[in-house]
C-alpha cells in the first residue's frame, strides 16, 4: 500500500467543491485524516450526517491544528476572512491552498494574511455542477478535468509539488500559469458565459407578452441549457464577478461590441455577413471536438467516465 | 393494421428535419409512399444512398404530383421559392405544411404562392440538434417534443386536423397559437440564445491574450455548451434572423439593456443587487425542473427516451 500524501488535511468550507475533495481524498487514501470545517453550523451538522469527513471540527482552530495541508474551499469573497481565521493556528511549514475561481484577488487577500512559515499555493479546479452544498459533492468531480495552479511569491517549489501531486491523484491534469492570465482565460471560458446565462433568464422572466409557462414549454429550442448554468450558486458567482472585475468588464465590453455588430447586420438585412460569422463559429466548434475536449453529450464539464 | 394517414407524401428539403420526418413516417407507416426532393443534386445523391425515402424525385414536379401532403423542410429564406416551384403541380385539395422556425414571414411568403384549391398549415417542430444534412436525421427526433401549429387564412379545419394527426403520430405534443405570438416566444426561447452563442464564440476567437487552445482546454467552465449551439447550420440561422427581425431586435434590445444593468452592478461593486439577480434566476430554473421540462442531462432538446 502506498504511503498517503499527507498525514492530516484540513478542508475549510464543505460545499460542492470542498466536500468533493474530501470524498476524493478518502476514496484514494491520499490523507490519513481529513478534518472538515464550515463557518455555518447548519452545514457542519449536515456534513456530520453525511460522514464523508473523519472529523468535523467545531472551530477553524481545531480543524487546522497539526494539518500539513489546509484547503480553503469557500467563496472567493470569504477567502480573506478564512485565511485570517486559520493563520494563528497553522502548523510550522503548513501548506495552504485554495480552490477559488478568481486568482489575482485571492493571492492579494490570502497571502498577506498567512504567517511567514506557511506557504501558499493558489489553485482552481475547473470543475463543477449547478448544484451546491455538501450533499452535492462526489469523489470523481475532478477526474478527467483540468486544474490550474497559479504560483505566487509565497509558493515554495516543494509546496507546489505537493499540491500538484494531490490534484494529479484526484484525476486532474494540472496546468500552471500566472494569476492574471488565469483570470482573463476564465473570464471568457466561464465567467462571461455564466453572466450571460443569468441575464437571459432574467430577460425572459420580464417579457410581458410571453408567459413563464411558454418559456418553460419551448425551452428545448436552446434556452433550457442557459437556465442550467443560471442555477449555479448566487453567492459564489457574486464574489467571482466582484473579484475579477477588470477582466470581466474587459471581455464583456468586447462581447457587447460584437453583439451590436450582429444586431446591425440583422437590422440592415446583411445576410452575407451573418452567414460568414455563423460559419466561422461553426469551425471553432469543430476545433473543440477535434481536440477531444468534448463528447456528443453537452455536460457543463461533468465527468462521464468510469470512476473505479 | 391501421390505415396510413396519407397515401402519398412529398418532402421538399432532405436535411436534418426533412429526413427525420421521412424516417419517422416510414417507421410508423404513416404514409404509403414518401417521395423526397432536395434542390441540391448532391444532397439528392446522398439521400439516395441512405435509402430512407421510397423515391427520390429528380424535380419538384415529380415529387409533388399526386401527393395529398407536401412538407416544405427548407430554410426559411427558401420557403417562397420552394412554394412557387411546387404550386403548378399540386394535386387538387393538397395540403401544404412547413417546418420553418419563423412563422409570420413564412405565412406571408408561402400562402400567396399557392393555388386556391390547396390549403396551407404552418408548423414548427421545436426539435433539432447541432448537426445538419440527411445523414443527421433520425426517426425519433420529434418524440416527446412540442410542435407549434399557427393556422392562417389558408388553413381549413380539415387540413389542420390532418397535420396535427401527423405530428401526434410522430410523438409530438401540438400547441396552437398565432404566427406573431409564435415568433416572439421563439425569439426568447431559441433565436436569441443561438445569436448569443454564435456571438460569444466569435468574441473568444478574437481575444489577443488568450489562445484558442486555452479556450478549448478550459471550455468545461461553461463555454463548451455555448459552442455547441453555435455549430448549428449557418444558412438556416441566417434566414431565421432575417425573417424574424422585429421580434429578435425587440428581445435583443431588452437583453442588452439588462446586461448593461448587470455590468453596472459589477463596475460599482453592487454585490447585493448581483446576488438578488442570481437568486431570482435560480428560482426560475427550479420552475423549469419542477414542470418536468428537464432532466439532469443538458441536452439541447434531444430525445433520450426509448423509441420502440
Amino acid at each position: 500500500m502506498m504511503e498517503p500524501l499527507f498525514d492530516k488535511v484540513a478542508v475549510i468550507g464543505l460545499g460542492l467543491i470542498g466536500s468533493s475533495m474530501v470524498r476524493g481524498m478518502k476514496k484514494r487514501d491520499l490523507a490519513a485524516t481529513v478534518t472538515g470545517f464550515d463557518g455555518s453550523a447548519e452545514v457542519r451538522a449536515r456534513a456530520d450526517v453525511l460522514q464523508f469527513c473523519d472529523v468535523i471540527a467545531e472551530t477553524a482552530e481545531d480543524a487546522v491544528t497539526g494539518a500539513q495541508l489546509v484547503i480553503l474551499a469557500v467563496p472567493v469573497g470569504a477567502m480573506a476572512a478564512a485565511a485570517q481565521s486559520i493563520a494563528p493556528y497553522l502548523a510550522d511549514g503548513a501548506i495552504v491552498t485554495d480552490v477559488g475561481s478568481v486568482k489575482a484577488a485571492v493571492v492579494r487577500n490570502v497571502a498577506s494574511a498567512l504567517p511567514e512559515h506557511a506557504s501558499f499555493v493558489p489553485g482552481h479546479p475547473v470543475a463543477g455542477t449547478e448544484y451546491s452544498g455538501p450533499e452535492a459533492g462526489f469523489a470523481e468531480l475532478f477526474a478527467g478535468r483540468w486544474c490550474v495552479i497559479t504560483p505566487c511569491e509565497r509558493s515554495t517549489d516543494a509546496s507546489v509539488e505537493k499540491v500538484v501531486a494531490l490534484w494529479t491523484a484526484l484525476g486532474s491534469t494540472v496546468e500552471t500559469m500566472t494569476p492574471e492570465h488565469h483570470d482573463i482565460v476564465l473570464a471568457i471560458t466561464s465567467h462571461i458565459p455564466h453572466l450571460i446565462a443569468y441575464n437571459i433568464v432574467g430577460t425572459a422572466a420580464d417579457l410581458e407578452d410571453v408567459t413563464q409557462s411558454e418559456v418553460i414549454k419551448f425551452s428545448a429550442g436552446g434556452f433550457r441549457d442557459f437556465t442550467r448554468i443560471a442555477a449555479s450558486d448566487p453567492v459564489m458567482w457574486r464574489d467571482v464577478f466582484l473579484n475579477n472585475k477588470d477582466a470581466v468588464l474587459e471581455v464583456l465590453g468586447r462581447f457587447s461590441e460584437d453583439l451590436a455588430a450582429l444586431q446591425r447586420m440583422i437590422r440592415w438585412d446583411d445576410g452575407k455577413s451573418l452567414e460568414d460569422h455563423f460559419s466561422r463559429t461553426r469551425a471553432i466548434r469543430r476545433g473543440v471536438i477535434d481536440a477531444g475536449q468534448d463528447t456528443a453529450d453537452p455536460d457543463f464539464g461533468r465527468y462521464h467516465g468510469d470512476s473505479d
